[in-house]
């Protein structure tokens, strides 16, 4: 992450649901928060990703990975930091980083890879087909 | 459960993900189960829940109840005994039990309770509409 | 819910993942929030669920009940509204609703009930093991 | 994956409950699947996750990858291919590939890296301190 990246934070606390019997958060539940993430950084730029679906926009992921450090506890607060890794009319690349508020310590980094489609999930090109939408999301950069 | 009640088992064995730091599996995956169970009781009957959905036609639920009299733990073979409790034009009542298979111990049952609708969630009367479909139900009795 | 009863209010975003086809989100999500009402309830009163697990108390669900009234879409802010409907030295019931923000619509009620147990699942009275704990739930009543 | 890989197959079918409104099953399930996948291969050389659990063994995710080629839909019947890709005595790294049966079309690849690690979440070298473990394992190569 550059030092000029802008960087979008979103809170979550642990539930009990995403626990399991290893006494920590099950490894998948930081794929959900990655999109409690990317969900909160496009609200913060103005849209919303239902206003984007409503437009018949669709953002499918292609690609995850995530690098676990540190396991996540119940009730721990943590920090989702998104931002935008690489946006081209075709393709938009988040990257996350998870922290634990108390300790200020990393647990988790990761990416998601996502294609833009219609509706019908056929790849479009969203800086032509919705430009004035690509210029929001270009301030993210 | 009558002794005429028709019965329809399907399995499935506990993933690491549904158990919790209890060491034994949360409570709300066994709504998940109850839905595996239906879904399996409505393709036995020739019909799929993916068939209806397509038609128009979507079950979505009321009510839904679970009484837990012992837990269930990771990779554990489980059984759901799925029975109809009571079918009208207008709703459908499903009845669930929750077995261990190593052991027959009964581990939960419960009920759930489904309002036929169209596809803007308007309710709809499915013995009028559709007719055969209700007849092919009716076999679940 | 008496005029009386004392209320603990929790708010959630609904989450993409917590959607299904239906456009909707996916009942048992609920008992999920259920679960994060109360622990934010106790929390509120000056302890935390995992406080009451280190000290080897535990407080599975026996019981749980959910009417779905209105359904709640993504990105949605809801209120959990959860109180305390029942508590006994062996036992402790909530009851929850779940409220749109932007509507101030119900969506769902509910309740849950729990019986208090050791790390290995026996039951105990919290009122004569743990007078000091049972005194500071009683705060909620 | 080589000519000589061993892979191991389980089959799941979509639930309902793993569906998104996008109307396809939501990206993180693919990681609950692929655990389904290395436990049933686990099972099959002999152990159970569960007993090396019970022994003090643990094996948590340290990275997780996947690439999502094309989705599947509630009630698709699934295999899930899993294999060892890297074995030594302090991680384990697991191979996935997830097919629809109904065309035999690849869905989505992706791979799971895990460490050996004590109860205590300390890395532990599992050749050398369960070697009889390990010779079992080596078999899935």
């Amino acid at each position: 992450m550059g030092t000029e990246t802008k960087v979008f934070e979103t809170d979550v606390r642990v539930r009990y649901q995403e626990t399991d019997q290893m006494g920590v958060v099950y490894h998948a539940n930081y794929l959900v928060w990655f999109e409690v993430g990317r969900t909160s950084l496009i609200r913060e730029l103005g849209y919303t990703y239902s206003d984007l679906e409503k437009k018949g926009i669709i953002l499918p992921v292609v690609e995850v990975h995530a690098n676990y450090r540190a396991p996540a506890h119940y009730e721990d607060e943590l920090t989702i930091r998104s931002y935008v890794q690489e946006m081209t009319g075709s393709k938009l690349v988040f990257g996350y980083e998870v922290y634990r508020e108390s300790d200020e310590k990393m647990l988790t980094t990761g990416h998601s890879k996502h294609i833009w489609c219609s509706k019908e999930m056929k790849r479009i090109n969203l800086e032509k087909l919705y430009p004035e939408i690509y210029q929001v999301l270009t301030k993210a950069l």
